[in-house]
């Protein structure tokens, strides 16, 4: 990421409005891809608001972002105001208000889990330094590449003058599947479940909680059997992408793409239900302080609240617990890396 | 395509509301999977009106859909009402009011180019008479997949009982890429150039036409230089595809989709300027009838009207003719698998 970087602007419109700053690493890959033609059409704030795009990637995917940012000037879209591309995460988020951090090293041939963590703390200290010397001051950042919830804590922690409350890490695929279950097997709509949410660590040990959910306005968790909850729907969230990689032969790119829009969307908009998002622990629930941990959230006035003082019951705390832990031992893999 | 259909409901949304169905074939592939998403998010309609999306793959694609699916269900889109995954066009037409023909046959090894016409005249073939049998009497139906003019030509000829002006064929990718290109050397938006347009064949005799265009309300072409225009313009155009492919390893996927979202977009809702739409010739511009042909189009009231009585310089004329020519041999051969 030390590379000199090699800007380009594309001027492709000139909409009198101020346009919205948008970055995104990892732009040439498969999320990316999924992201940046719903991004440019205004998923986010509406067709008419315009926008600028500016994409962080390796200078080895260069020719391949080359090849994106073609189709997306192809696409014509009427508020996509200008496109950058770079190496340099000092250009990429430079004023930057809505950031996806998509790009991650994803693990090697004979690579350990520790291996991993340092690597990606490599790339997540840079970027949380750049985004501390040149984001707008209320950049809204969301970390998509794994291990997502530590990359985000690290970012957090090398932008010191950046509120904590800018950053967050994605659960709302996993929310979002969560929905998809639950919708599938009591065949109703998504919309009609509210109330959902999702604990912990974006990994095999989140917490899919249905306790507080309704459907209809009625108690969800009654109308299920406890060993469907147990032996069906916890293991077809948490193995969900493994599912996705058996059939498409491919991970989940388009899923995750639109989970991300819809983490931005409702933190800048608002939210009309609780939504899950793993944000840096202030004390709620007993979670140790800044830790990156996914609770239940709404958002409200550009602002994503922690819905607090829900009743905990022995068993939820005790699968609470269990992320909770291993979210610790993350950070204690990359302790060295912090300031 | 006569295997027997496999259809599978996946009850998503009980939104009251009735939801419009749309179809796309192709849906496993990479065009089809940069679409679907913006569908199901309510690119065509806005995301409160819900949408029933009937997916028409080959046998030998379907565990790929199955991907497709999962993901489309991992979205949790809200106004996504319910998916129907089959083989038959019979089914995955059914009550269809839009219908993107993405999946065509790509040119094999050692493939002629009649060869390649003959076997997809006989999958429009099919799908031309399965829309005949049991799609919305005004369906409105895209050919993407190439030869995309032709292929429209043989869908509407096996559907005699859906008027002719139900389908027709894009070439918004090429109108969107000319936009690009002229909105990038005018360093303007491409909102600011108007009364575009392409005349002829998806192909390279395609005919990118600037002679009516205007930017921020002035004649556009007195601001070029000719040998720009013939030089630079025309070929950037034409070869985009192919640039793409270099650049990106594959070829146009997400910016093909977002040019079938606006064909689609503008013919429902109205278009606020010219675009291009490949239409069953109706003597306009002595084009012969029943020729599926680029021209310029004006979208209001879900009609999409050819824009007539344009002046033709001798050197347009030349060019279109061409792209006419192109066509014609493109029908002969064809011309035995037609009723």
């Amino acid at each position: 990421m030390s590379v000199p970087s090699s800007a380009t602007i594309s001027p492709l419109s000139n909409v009198a409005d101020a346009p919205v700053t948008v970055a995104v690493t990892g732009a040439a890959g498969q999320i990316g891809y999924a992201l940046l033609f719903r991004l440019a059409a205004g998923a986010l704030l509406g067709p008419e608001r315009s926008i600028r795009l500016h994409l962080l990637e390796v200078p080895q995917a260069r020719a391949a972002l080359d090849g994106v940012i073609m189709e997306l000037e192809d696409a014509a879209f009427p508020a996509l105001q200008g496109i950058v591309a770079t190496d340099d995460p000092m250009v990429a988020f430079r004023d930057a208000e809505q950031v996806f951090l998509v790009g991650a090293r994803p693990r090697g041939p004979g690579m350990q889990r520790g291996d991993l963590l340092q690597a990606n703390a490599d790339i997540f200290r840079t970027q949380g330094r750049a985004l501390d010397a040149v984001a707008s001051r209320s950049v809204r950042v969301v970390v998509v590449g794994n291990p997502a919830n530590t990359n985000a804590l690290i970012a957090q922690r090398h932008a010191p003058s950046l509120d904590a409350s800018c950053f967050s890490a994605m659960t709302r695929l996993d929310h979002n599947r969560a929905l998809a279950q639950l919708a599938a097997k009591l065949r109703c709509g998504v919309a009609d479940i509210r109330r959902l949410c999702v604990w912990g660590n974006h990994s095999s040990t989140q917490y899919p909680d249905v306790s507080y959910a309704t459907v209809a306005g009625q108690p969800l968790a009654a109308q299920l059997e406890p060993a469907w909850l147990e032996q069906q729907f916890l293991p077809a969230v948490t193995e969900r992408g493994a599912a996705i990689i058996q059939a498409r032969g491919a991970s989940s790119a388009a899923s995750a793409a639109s989970a991300a829009i819809d983490h931005m969307r409702d933190w800048v908009l608002g939210s009309t239900d609780w939504v899950s998002m793993a944000l840096p622990a202030d004390g709620a629930y007993d979670i140790p302080e800044g830790l990156v941990y996914s609770f239940p959230v709404q958002c409200s006035d550009g602002q994503a609240s922690i819905v607090r003082e829900l009743d905990i019951s022995a068993a939820s705390r005790e699968r609470m617990d269990r992320s909770q832990d291993e979210l610790l031992q993350e950070l204690e893999a990359i302790r060295s890396l912090l300031p």
